[in-house]
Parts: C-alpha cells; structure tokens; sequence
C-alpha cells in the first residue's frame, strides 16, 4: 500500500532518489552550471506549527471529520511549485480547520447545512490544484470535504456508452471499474493518477486527446450537483438546445456553485488500432505550420504535441523542434490517417524519424515530471508550467512574446534559465502551448522568485490574446488575469447566478469572485 | 427582387403553386381520402385589424422604426404551423408595437435605452422561430429589434480558419461573403436562407452536421452580446478553461439575457471530397443499431439521417427505412471511410442501394418542405413537426411512445393521420429524432387540433427521458415541459443571472423564465 505524500507530489513510495536523482542532478548542473543543488528535506510532520482549529463538527458529523495535522497539512495546499516549496518550507499559514470526509451524498447535503451560515466550505477532489484552488486563503473557519469516499461507477449503460461514476473517484480506479466492462473515458490529464473526476468536471480539466475531445467538458452527459439552494441534477441527453446548457454552468466553477457529487459520462470502447510517429522540423516555424495544418485537415489525431527544441532538448533527447503524433481508433486501421498526416508535415519540411524514439522518451518523461519538479524543488530550483491557448494568428508573437518575458523575470530575479514549450492540444483555430521554466534559485526565496516570473508571464499572455488559462483552472491564483480576461457582464451574470444558489457565500470564497 | 411572405414561409416567389400543389393534394388526397383540401388564401394586409401601437419611439430614434401594418404582422409570429395558421386567419393579437431596424450596434445599445424601464424587447433576426420566440405574448408595449442591417462579414482571418460576422445576416448572404475566400462556415439549418446568425446562436442552432459539430455552439469562437448592463465581448480563443463559458450562457438564452450583435466563427475550407450513399433496411430497429454503431465508431459522417419507413415513403420514395449517408472532406478522400460505414450497416442487415436516388430525392424534398407545409396549412391540412434527443438505451421506448401518443391523439383531433420520424443527428451516446405529423383537420380548427397533438407528443418526451427540444428551441411554447425538464438549482441560477444582466426584465419576457 503506497502512502501519500503530505507535502509533494504523489506518493511517498515514487518519489525521486538514488540514481534517478542523481542523473537529474547531473543534468541540472551540466544545463545551469554554478547552481546549489543542495537537497533540503520537507519538516517533520509533528514539528508544524498549525493554527489551532476555530470550529468542530457538531457530534452527529464527527465520524466524517478530521483535525488531526497530517490531515490539515496535507489538505492545505494543492501542488503547483510555489504549494509544494512552501510545505518544505513548513509554511502553512493557511489550512482548512476541519476535513470531512463524507460517505454518502446525504453527508454533503449535512455538511453543506452545518456550514450554512459563515463556514467556508471547499470542496476536495484529488488535491492537485495548481492554481490555489484548494486553499483557504481567507479569514475565518474553513472545512474542506473530501469526496474521496464517493468513488465508484455507479451504473453503466453500455449501448449508449455512458457511465454514472461518482465525483471522487481518482483516475485508475475509474478506469479500474470501467474496464470489466471493456470501456474506458480515455480522459488522462498529468495529474492522471491523484486527481479526481469532480475535480477534473469542477476545472474543466483538458485529457488525453489533442483535437476534438479535449477537455472532460465534451464528455460529459449529465452532472449531479448538490447547492446550499439544493440539488441540481441535468438530463441525461447526448445533446439539447433547451436553453443556455445547464452542466456548463457548473463545468468550470471550481467548486464556487456547488459540490458536484457525480455525473454521467461518455465512454467508449478500447481503442485496437494506433499508430505513432515523431517527425523532426528543423525550423520551428515550419513545425507550427504543419501542426496547424494537421488540426485543420480534419485527421484528429489523439496526440499532436508539439516539442520547441528546448522541450525536445531536455524531454525527449532531440536536438531540434519534434512533432508528436498519435492516432488511435477502437473500429478501423489508423495507417492511411497517420500516412497523410505525414505527408502534410513533409509539406512543411517535417522528417519522419525511422524510429519514434523521441515520442517513446517523451512519454516516459512526462509521467516522472511531477516527482522530478518536486525532487528539483528541494534543491532550490524554480521548475514550474503555465499554459494558454490562442489563435493561430497570434501565436507567434504570443509565443515570442511570453519568452521574452520569462528570459526577462528569469534574468532579474534568478540570472540564468531556461523557457520551454510544447502545444498540449491543437484545434482548427488554435493551440494550446505549455510553457516550462527551469531556473536556479535561492533556497528560501524561490517561492516568491517564481511569482515575479508568472506575473510577468501572465501579462505577456492576457496581453497577446491568450487565455490565463486553458486547462489549470483559475482557483486564487489566476485572478488578477482571469479578472481582466472576463468580461464585466458575465461577471455580473455569474455573482448573480452565484447569489441565488448560495447566497450566503460559503462556497470556495475568492476562487473566480471576490468574497 | 424576391418578396418576402408576411405570412408564410419563405418568399411569395417560391410558394407552392400549379403542377407542385396539384401533385401535392393528390398524394395527400390518396393518403387521406375524403379531406377537404380547398385551398384557404391569406387575407388581404390592408384587412387586418391590428390593435393600434402603444409606445411610439423617441424622435432620436424614429429614422430606425416603423410601426406600418405590414412590419407589424410580419414580426408578430414565427414560422410555425400554429404562426401560419393564425396569419390565414387573420388572428394577429399579439404583435409588437415598434419594429427597429438598427444600422449599428451604438443603434441596438441607444434602443435598450429608450427601452430600458418599461418596454418589452424582442431581438429578431430572420424571423423563423417555431416555438414562439419572437411574439409579444404580453401585456404592455413591446418593441421588436430586427437586425437585418447588421450582415457584414466584417474580418476574415484565414490562419486560423475562422471570421467576425454581424449577427442579422441570413444564411446565404453570409456564405456569399465568404466564398471570395473559398472559406464556408457550412451550418445549414432547414431554415438556412431565411434565418439569421444572431438567431442560430440565441437558439443553439442545429446545423449540417449528423454528427461532431452539430450545434452552432461548437463553431463559436466570441460573442458580442448588447445588454442592459453594458457589452459583453469575449475573447477569440480557440479552447478556454478559465471559469464557466462567457459564451455558453449567452448561447440558447433566446434573447432573454442582451442582443447578440456578433460573433467570431470557425470557419472551413470547402469540401474537395464528397461520397453518399442510401442503404434500406427491412427491419427498422436494424436501421437504429446501424446509425449507433456508426456513431459510435469515430467515422464523423457529414449526414447519417434515417428515415423511417413512413418518412422514407413519403419524402423519399422508397418502401422501406433508408439510412442517407454522406462524407465530407476539405483535405483527403472519404471512400474508404464510406466503405468502413457501409461494412458497418450491412453487418446489421443493411442492403446498399445502387444509386443515392433515395437520398437525393430527400435533399430535393427537404428544401421544399417549409413551402409545402404552408401549401397545406392553407388546405386545412395539420402538418407539423417536433423534435427531440435521448440516449440510446432509451430510444426504442421514446419513439414507440412518441409514436402511440401521436396516434392516439391524432385519432382523437382529426380522425386519421401519419407520424414520421428521422434523425437529424446522431451522437456516440444517442440519436436526434424528428417527428412529422401529417393529418387532416378542420378550417378553422386546426391551430387548436395540433396544440393538442404538440401536447401529448410532448408529454411522451418528457416522460421518456428526452428533451423538449434539440434544436427548436424553447421560446413560449415548449415552457411548460422545459421548466419540468430544467433542474430548478438552475432555473434558479438562471433567474439570478437574469436579474443582474437585465434587472427590469425588459429582453423577450416569457421566453424561458416568467417576466
């Protein structure tokens, strides 16, 4: 049985040491030679210095609440850098009071009631937040409902593909439960393993696929919803034009409308044909036309990511620009798809790898990026995502611009680093690119390091156009952006659509609105 | 110069007359023998008896606004058989007092004004609603907005594939301006040459597209939406996950929330590649599994409509259920797709025919169908049609249902009578289905008969699992069973948001929540 980490990434059991860490150190230093990679150990639980809870349980919820540190700690913050640098830092100013477990959704219509009048109330799927979505930034009383017992897939209706799965289930045991069935949602963000469906439907969290089906938003049938003001529970329909849609009020409102308790869910069969391929573009550019290209010829492929040359450097061992393409089909051969898609990107001075060596590098990177960021974390290093998405249009200058900004905030704040990019998902008008930065900080500082450099990335992003976020979620973090990005009237629309179904703000205070 | 009807569909040019409406009395004659088909004509304009306007406009806007007796009875219904059949007669109780044409939208924001404490506001753009959408339902004076002025194609960016288009242009003008371009937005609703965008979009518009982009909502990029608190405009963005949709929210509120007054398209190339094909199957629950595992099979047919035997037969010429098949592509060949669609439908009993004759003899009638509608309203004919979706599992109970609840009050309103079904739409997780009703009714008394057929039909829908409206939208018609199917946390929310964007409830009142 593995064990949670409280402070970084995954489990304890996973994290990066012996060789795995040395190689990383290696790396490190052979890319910012002179950094102190020193590894500074996260404090001992018992040694926390926790504010003493303000509120308990009255007795008929005791059985679902905890107060113990580990719980309080570990429920604090979710794990963006600036959460996990601050747990080894011990700093937990912040940390819900109670953490409360429900068993049924009748417990979270209880909790909802008991916290009716100036409790905050944060709903808790996974806890991997990057965004401070999790984290009780705000004065007074805080309990934070775990749904992590609400776990199971409920019902499923194989004929229309769909399952009814509840809000807390983490990604393997959904797919654990689906595949008796021979199903599967195929919906793998990152976070894939210690995040949670209610999270993923509450962030409007982006998946596996590249084109068409990206975020969960589109896989999403019906959604359950409990409200200070009651249940909201959609029809189960494949589509429906009976007024503004119900479930994409609540897809995105990171737990400030409601706690979604489950939802049904569109899946599908297993796919039996894929075909993979990495092509290299010696030009940058070129490999940005061709991804466009790919998007715009109505192929969708699975995976179209991609790799700037810094990623393809650092992620996949290439030393130029790499496409990353995928395609995959539960009920016929993907191999003329895949060959016209590399032909376009011959069009555009692609070179099909003979092997796809870099995708294959790239992949198994990608699951280790976490417990990495965490492992660099110790040692003083700001390592850390942000991502956008944008028109085609505009990627250019979006893309040199945000560099720009982060080699700038980098410079004056740590001397030297690296910026890398990769597009996530490509759609017939736009990409989403997933920015990296890599620098050597000081121990002590690199929290508030990394926030001058994503303030100024964030500015290079709203002002090319960008979205501050295309699949993060806004949380606390966000807002300053997220505020500037919306416009006014729907802000009026949302505090009123907010105002009625919890009227006395105890949902999630200061994600998406103030308090 | 084609004239537009005031009281039917379409333009008086191409209403059905001579060869078309005999051949069409002589099919219903022998499907309906003993109707009496005397051909009703419209009564004169000049004989109507309007009520006299209400509110006249302020002299600063007084060059956008008429108030003459044509104008008038041309905005105060929509297109349906109930709309058509109360303008024979003559029965135009409700009509707006004011009809605005504004040439800006500085025009659109200075009429809210005027508007702003006590007087209703219809937004209006080709007039086609067919569930009450755009008629004064009301007491109190009322002005209708009819964008027609505002149909430019205002920017085109072919990188990303996408244009800034005014909200009043209708269907064709709109693909005119873009085909210089050789771009096409390729949403082709039945009522295609006689809607507007701004009317797709405040009604969830559905398009072209059997399956994958079947809603307008998933060609949108941006809104600009005219409220009374001010002008919503969202950012172009190819994909977001900050927050709830601005853009969702605005699409489907039917008027009720501001005046969209344009949007940001995805736009395509037009299509290079085209295959169709018409296959019949004996057995029509064959026909359903077929268009399921098609639409479960990620092949994404441009059209995948199947006819049931009665609508195969009367709009398509064949004896027996008819799936119409068609795909589509800008960038690669489709046979092989066709011929993975057609392994498909012969694996569930489907005979592939060896000409598309069915199908192009369903295009042929789809495009006649409005006109020939009037032609029969005018013969005393009821002949309507309603719409739906439900998940797959549940269709076979919907549709028997749906089609026994018809029947019954078929035979109960006029004595005997046809239900036809077909779908518009097919999803992964569940079919669009689209009924027609075809029965013999009393002049005089028809409007009545049909209200009551639409309300069993509806009952039988609802109850089913599916919901009101796929496409049609909801209006003032389809309230009753909307407000049944709407969860009322969202209702609720909807109120809420309502009250901040329009605090004194002056857009479309009636149309989705009360005034």
């Amino acid at each position: 049985m593995a064990t949670r980490s409280w402070w970084g990434w995954g489990t304890v059991e996973n994290a990066v040491r012996g060789d795995e860490r040395d190689r990383l150190t290696a790396r490190v230093a052979a890319l910012l030679p002179g950094a102190d990679l020193t590894v500074h150990e996260p404090p001992a639980l018992p040694s926390l210095d926790l504010p003493a809870p303000v509120v308990a349980p009255p007795p008929s919820l005791a059985r679902l609440c905890s107060s113990s540190v580990e719980d309080r700690a570990a429920h604090g913050h979710g794990k963006a850098f600036r959460d996990v640098v601050r747990n080894l830092h011990g700093s937990l100013a912040s940390v819900p009071d109670v953490i409360a477990r429900p068993r049924t959704e009748q417990d979270v219509i209880d909790l909802l009631d008991w916290c009716s009048s100036d409790i905050a109330v944060i709903p808790y799927g996974g806890g991997s937040s990057v965004v401070g979505g999790i984290e009780p930034r705000f004065d007074g009383p805080a309990v934070t409902v775990d749904l992590g017992h609400l776990a199971a897939v409920s019902e499923v209706d194989s004929v229309s593909r769909a399952a009814r799965i509840q809000a807390g289930v983490l990604g393997p045991a959904l797919e654990d439960q689906l595949r008796p069935h021979g199903l599967t949602l195929r919906h793998f963000p990152q976070s894939f393993e210690f995040s949670s469906l209610g999270g993923w439907l509450a962030t409007r969290a982006g998946g596996h696929y590249a084109t068409l089906y990206t975020h969960i938003d589109d896989l999403v049938e019906s959604l359950r919803v409990v409200t200070p003001s009651g249940v909201a529970e959609s029809r189960r329909l494949p589509g429906s034009g009976a007024g503004p849609s119900p479930d994409r009020l609540f897809l995105g409102s990171e737990g400030t409308l409601g706690i979604i308790t489950e939802a049904w869910l569109r899946v599908q069969e297993r796919p039996r044909w894929r075909a993979r391929a990495s092509v290299e573009f010696a030009s940058y550019a070129d490999g940005v036309t061709a991804a466009r290209v790919i998007a715009q010829a109505g192929l969708y492929p699975a995976n179209c990511r991609l790799l700037d040359p810094a990623e393809a450097f650092i992620n996949a061992g290439a030393s130029a620009s790499v496409l990353v393409l995928g395609f995959e089909s539960a009920d016929h051969p993907v191999a003329s798809t895949m060959d016209r898609a590399l032909e376009l990107c011959r069009d555009h001075g692609g070179v099909v790898q003979s092997s796809d060596e870099a995708s294959s590098a790239w992949r198994s990177s990608f699951l280790r990026m976490p417990y990495q960021r965490d492992a660099l974390a110790q040692q003083s290093m700001i390592v850390e995502t942000f991502e956008t998405a944008c028109t085609w249009d505009r990627f250019a200058s979006l893309h040199s611009g945000v560099v720009a900004a982060a080699t700038a905030a980098i410079k004056e704040v740590a001397g030297a680093g690296v910026v890398t990019c990769r597009f996530t998902h490509v759609y017939p008008d736009g990409p989403a690119p997933y920015f990296g930065v890599y620098a050597a900080g000081r121990w002590g500082s690199t929290v508030a390091q990394w926030d001058e450099i994503k303030a100024a990335v964030s500015e290079a992003i709203v002002a090319a156009g960008g979205t501050i976020t295309h699949h993060h979620a806004v949380g606390r973090d966000h807002r300053p952006w997220y505020d500037r990005q919306r416009p006014d009237v729907f802000a009026a629309a949302l505090r009123g659509a907010k105002s009625a179904l919890d009227p006395t703000g105890i949902l999630n205070p200061g994600v998406l609105l103030d308090p």
